[in-house]
Order: structure tokens, then C-alpha cells, then sequence
């Protein structure tokens, strides 16, 4: 008996915990000599690791005994107040009050998706969306119904037809989950004129709108598009540090209007009592004491020469993917999405692809309903344009092994 | 209808998130003037501030691509070995590879319960248990069920009949959660030669054991009692670095055997990622370049000087607390737990108290059945023996005012 003790104890949500294809992915992309176009890393090499060396020196050598003890479940009240201003760029007007730091944006949704969804209860998406979204709707036991997208992002009338259709059915529709700048995977910015549309529609049907913003200004052109939580303050948005300054510190927060805020810090101290102090003390310091505008605008310089060789190579009259294949043109964030065409399989272009020495991560990963085994996301933040061109030959020569499966297509 | 686009949609969980007692008491207790007997916070002034802001220096300057990237969802490979030193001590024989890191034990509590728990199952815990313990299983729909204790801890006869009586009545009883050293509130550290004994009825019923060991070292006598872990490798095991280093850093870990620690690392990721890595590398960091057990002795000699102060204030010959009132006698930790007579009540004892510059946690805040309301904790760490001299007489004042509601009481 004692050897099962588990397995006969084991909650139903057990069931649906799969290891993410994403940090599957990572073991083969550390492999020496693999060139990675998968993870969603930030490139820190821009930071002012000196300074921000001598700041942590301070934050801990003269403040101590505060920043190495328990604090507030809220988040330290400056940091609060200080991702206010972070939100002002894309528009949105918050108070501090209705902030609450999370160790990282992860968590944010966790809490808001315990807080809002039963088992069954479902998700509205985007086809394709965030992996680790995935994971922690699947984890609660709700289910993500996907909508469809194209190049200006999600589609509203699809949203609503969805929205319609599953409530016809008699299913709790609880929130939309979107990322609308520079989406994960799809890189892809949702218009501007949809964005007040998308929460009207949602706001009319009771459905709330989380907005999932790590990208918004990581923008190529320099503009920002204003947030969906700009166009209505019941939106409920998750930000980061993690693409503007470090993901390593595990820093996140979410605005939510004041009583779902209060009821989100409850569940939040129930789960990890409150996000490290010296984390926020450090991410405080570089958001106040630095001119971190400036090195994110070179960050995200080099972001956009990798994007440019990445859609170059991709671009090349000899063709890095089979003819037929299609690829968005990001403007921003760290992402590339193609699609290759009918009969051809991403799953087996990644096996050539890791014999090549490339790595990406196959498209199935971002949809909670097993389509996507055409597509791959391939990320350009981390490595160099060089690389990334010998990345993306390499791919070619997976490409060119590739065999379409004609057995395979129906139409 | 947008105004009710919350009110309409929470999860059914969200009835069960309350307010910490302890976080509203926090409030009160920073007022000027205040002595707290409150917190659970341990003392940081014998941490060495100075070498562990150059260490952080280096962290960031040196190591800041690494220290400030995402990691391993899993921690640290280093920090999980380090932490098996700490365990050995206890008795416990743990591989590195069993071991997952976590922003804080809270959040291994977090993990093992969503793993175990359907709404509605049972959590077996010590009567009186940890406060943020109840709110995560609150949290998460399960029903806690208390186990009588005495001053050894947990009574390994009303543990077997309190399984045998809840299977019979159908119930799923999933673990037992215990703080078997110097149980937070009750101070008091379970026998050892309870502890096999208690391994023994829950491997035999088929119920898991989750240890939660915060305060194993903080052992006033020097005597490390064995870990229940160190009797049954099923044991489910929670370290924290809170109480001896810092909490404000939110390390801690769960000790599980290999396929439960694979699956709550999957867990983990869909909610955190990982925890921050520039904190597991401090930890790393005082575990392994400091002496840290010299730095610990000392803190623990103050504590213990806490702990006289207050068990000699509470034993005065004219009383602190009414005639007839009981409490523990701290051997380690944090806490002391007074029970007053019978048609007493703590709450109100609360408000007097605070009335007279001093604050404590109602007993209540221990209980999820809501028993505990003529005890109270009284924590001596964070407070000099002078403080918590002045502030045992303000309690006495408070309690000269208290008067016994003998109508209430049916006995």
C-alpha cells in the first residue's frame, strides 16, 4: 500500500499536468553548437550590470533588514505606483491602488484564472496563444476555446460568433485571455480599431477581457498602440518585467479594478505570502534610478536587425521553408510564426531541424486542441543577426529533407 | 451589465478567500509605539549585511546574464544539493534530483495540495496549525479536519481513530500536514517517538504525510529532533530559508520522491515559471560561502532569551494572563500559545490589548472550525527581552480589564 500512496491520491487536475513542449525544447537547445530560434529569452546584454551591481550592494549593505524580510502581500507601494507610469506609455490611466505585484506575470494569470474559472468553464483565445497560458488554464481545469486570427490580429465578429455560439450551448464563457501586441507566438499587433471593438463586445456579453501585455513596448516604429484596458478600466491587465528589464527576478503585476484586486492579494498571499522584496526593491531601483527608456530602445534596436535577417532569410528566392509556406512580419516582440504547407509536418521538420543544428519550437505547442502541426515559432531575440542567418540555413537544408505527406491531406 | 462583469463570474472557490487575521493585525501592529508579539518575522540583525551586498554585487555584475535570465523550472541544480545539507542535519538522506525549488514553501504547500486535493477532500492537521496553511487549503476547497494535540504534539491514537472515523463515514483523506518542530502557533516539537509512529498509521491508512519544517533548527537546546521524513522516504517534505536566512527573498523547497517532484515541477512551471534566480543564487551564495550554522547559533541564543523573557513575564506570581490560563513552553521557534480560562475571550482580550500598546494573534486565526478563541499566540523573535517585558505588562493591564463572560459558558 505504501507504494501507492500517491497515485492513489492524486487530484483530478493531476491528470492534465504535461511537460511543456517549451522546456522540452531547452534541453536540446543548450546542446553545444545549436543555434536556438526557440526560447523567448530577453537579450540582457544592454543592462548596466555595473551599476545595477552597486544598487543591489546598497539594497542590501544599508536596507537590509528590510529588503531580506517580509513585506507587504500589495507589493512595496513605490514599485505600485511606479508601473503606473510603465502602463501611461500604452495609454492606460491606473491608480496604484489597483496594482498587485506578482513574481511574475505567470502568476498573475494564475490567480486571475483560480479566481474566475471552474473546471469546464472556458477560456477564449487566441489561435495560436502563449503555451504557459495553456498550462495554467489546463492546470485548473478549464477549457480553452481558441478564436480565429489574421494579420491585424483577432478577428472581431469570429470573437463574437464564438462567444454566441458557446453560450447557446450553455457554457460558462468567462474571460477572453489575449495578447494583443506582438503575440506569443504569432507575433502578430493587434489594429488599433479593433481593440474598443473587441471590448465591447466582450463587455456586452459579460465575458471579461485579460489583457496579457510582456510585449507592448517592444515596437520597431516606436509607436504603442494604446491597451484594450485604455478603451475600458474593467479590463483586467497583466504586465512584466521580464522583456523590458529581467525575467530573472520574477517580477509581474496585475491592474484589476479595486475589489477584484483585493480579492486577487488574498489568493496571492495564500499561494507565495508576497513576490521577493529584493526583487522589487532592485526592479523599483532600475525603473527610478536609471534611464531604462533608453537601453530598452537599444534592446530593442538589435531586436529589430535580428527580426530583418530572420524575414531576409525567410524572404530568399531559394526559400528557407517549402514553397507555399507562410510567415507573419513581426514589428515587434521576439516572434516569427510560419505555416508550411498542407501535407507537410512541423513535428518532423523539427527532428531535421535538431540533426541540423537548429532548434525552434513546433506550432502544435500553442494551441490547446492539437492543431498547429503545420506551424513553428521561431524566435529572434536571443541570438545574433548572424546566427540567425546560419540558423535559418541550417533550417533550409532540414527543409529540403523534408517530405510533404500527400498521403495525409483530405482536400 | 459591465458593472457585474466580476460579481458574476468569480469561481466558486472565490467564497472561500478571507482575509488573513494575521495580515489585519499587521496593520495595527506598525503603529508607533506598538510592541508586537504579532509577526512571525524572523531577526536579520546578525545576518552579515555588508559581505552579503558584495556578494550580491558580484551576482549582478559579474553573473548578471545569468543571474537576471530565465532558469531551470526546477532551481538551481547547486541550491538543490545545497539544501540537502540543511536536511541531513534532520536526519533526512535526500538526492539533489528529489528536490524542487519554490518561490517560499508556502508555495510547495500550494503545490502539493493542488495536487492532491479535489474540493471537498480532507487535509488532517494539527489542532492549532499554520494560519497561511488553512488559507491555502481554504483556497483550494479542501476541508480541514484538526487532530488533537498535547505538549508532545500530535497524538498518534487520536490521529489513527480521527482516519478510521472519516473513512468510515466515505470521506477522502488525503494527507496529514504537520509542523512537527516547534509547531507554528503552539511552539510545541512532537516527540520522537511519535514520529515513526505517526509515519506508520498514514502509510498504513494510505494517507501522505507532508512535513512542514521551518524551525527544525531553531532548536534552543542544540538537539535536532529526526525529521519524520527520515523514517519514511514518502514523506513529503517543505524546507524554507525563511527563519534561517531570510524570508523576504521567498526561497523555500519540497523534498518528494522523483515522480511526485517531476509532477509538481510542471505544476510549479504553469504558475511561476521558476522562482527568482537572483534569490536562489544569495541563498546559494550564504549556504555555501558563510557560516551560516555561527551566524544561526547566535540568533537562536536570542531567541531563546526572547522566549525566558516571556515565559518568566507570564509565570510572575501576580499573573499576566487571568487565573487559571495556560501556555507552552517553548523549546525553540518562534511562539508561545496561552489559553485562557474557560468564559474568557482572546478576541476581546485583542482590542484591550491593543488599546494598551500591544498586539498578539487572536487563537482563532489557527482554526479552520472556528475553536481557538479563548488562546492566543504570543511570538517573541522580532522584539528585545525588554520590549517583551514592557509589553507582558501591558498585556497584563489589558487582561486586569478583561472580564469572564460566565453566562456564555455551558459547563
Amino acid at each position: 500500500m505504501t507504494q501507492n500512496v500517491f497515485a492513489e491520491n492524486y487530484a483530478d487536475r493531476a491528470a492534465g499536468f504535461r511537460p511543456s513542449p517549451v522546456r522540452s525544447v531547452w534541453d536540446v537547445s543548450t546542446a553545444p553548437g545549436m543555434i536556438s530560434l526557440a526560447g523567448g529569452n530577453p537579450d540582457l546584454h544592454g543592462l548596466p550590470l555595473e551599476q545595477l551591481a552597486l544598487a543591489a550592494q546598497r539594497l542590501i549593505g544599508e536596507q537590509g533588514l528590510d529588503s531580506l524580510q517580509y513585506g507587504s502581500g500589495a507589493g512595496l507601494p513605490e514599485l505600485r505606483e511606479a508601473v503606473t507610469a510603465i502602463m501611461a506609455y500604452s495609454g492606460v490611466q491606473a491608480s496604484a491602488d489597483d496594482v498587485l505585484i506578482t513574481p511574475g506575470s505567470q502568476m498573475g494569470l494564475e490567480l486571475v484564472t483560480a479566481m474566475f474559472c471552474n473546471p469546464g468553464d472556458v477560456i477564449l483565445a487566441e489561435a495560436p496563444t502563449y503555451v504557459g497560458a495553456i498550462s495554467t488554464f489546463v492546470g485548473l481545469e478549464a477549457e480553452v476555446c481558441h478564436v480565429e486570427c489574421d494579420d491585424d490580429g483577432l478577428i472581431p465578429e469570429e470573437l463574437e460568433a464564438r462567444i454566441t455560439h458557446l453560450k447557446a450551448e450553455g457554457r460558462a464563457v468567462k474571460f477572453l485571455y489575449t495578447i494583443p501586441n506582438f503575440n506569443n507566438p504569432s507575433g502578430v499587433r493587434l489594429a488599433q480599431d479593433r481593440r474598443e471593438r473587441i471590448a465591447r463586445i466582450c463587455a456586452n456579453a459579460g465575458v471579461i477581457v485579460v489583457e496579457d501585455d510582456p510585449y507592448g513596448l517592444i515596437s520597431f516604429d516606436g509607436q504603442v498602440t494604446p491597451a484594450i484596458r485604455s478603451f475600458d478600466s474593467n479590463v483586467i491587465y497583466l504586465g512584466s518585467m521580464s522583456k523590458i528589464f529581467s525575467p530573472g527576478i520574477r517580477v509581474g503585476w496585475v491592474l484589476a479594478p479595486a475589489d477584484v484586486r483585493a480579492r486577487l492579494q488574498l489568493l496571492s498571499e495564500a499561494m507565495v505570502i508576497h513576490p521577493s522584496i529584493l526583487s522589487q526593491y532592485l526592479a523599483l531601483e532600475y525603473l527610478t534610478a536609471f534611464d531604462w527608456r533608453a537601453t530598452l530602445a537599444r534592446s530593442i534596436e538589435r531586436y529589430r536587425e535580428r527580426a530583418s535577417a530572420l524575414l531576409e532569410s525567410l524572404s530568399r528566392s531559394e526559400g528557407v521553408l517549402p514553397a507555399g509556406s507562410t510567415w507573419t512580419k513581426a514589428r515587434g516582440g521576439f516572434f516569427v510564426w510560419a505555416t508550411l504547407p498542407q501535407g507537410y509536418s512541423a513535428d518532423e521538420l523539427f527532428e531535421l531541424a535538431v540533426e541540423e543544428g537548429v532548434v525552434f519550437i513546433p506550432g502544435s505547442a500553442f494551441f490547446a486542441d492539437g492543431s498547429g502541426s503545420r506551424s513553428l515559432r521561431l524566435s529572434f531575440s536571443l541570438e545574433s543577426p548572424e546566427a540567425i542567418r546560419e540558423g535559418m540555413r541550417r533550417l533550409a537544408r532540414a527543409s529540403r529533407r523534408l517530405t510533404p505527406r500527400y498521403e495525409l491531406v483530405s482536400g
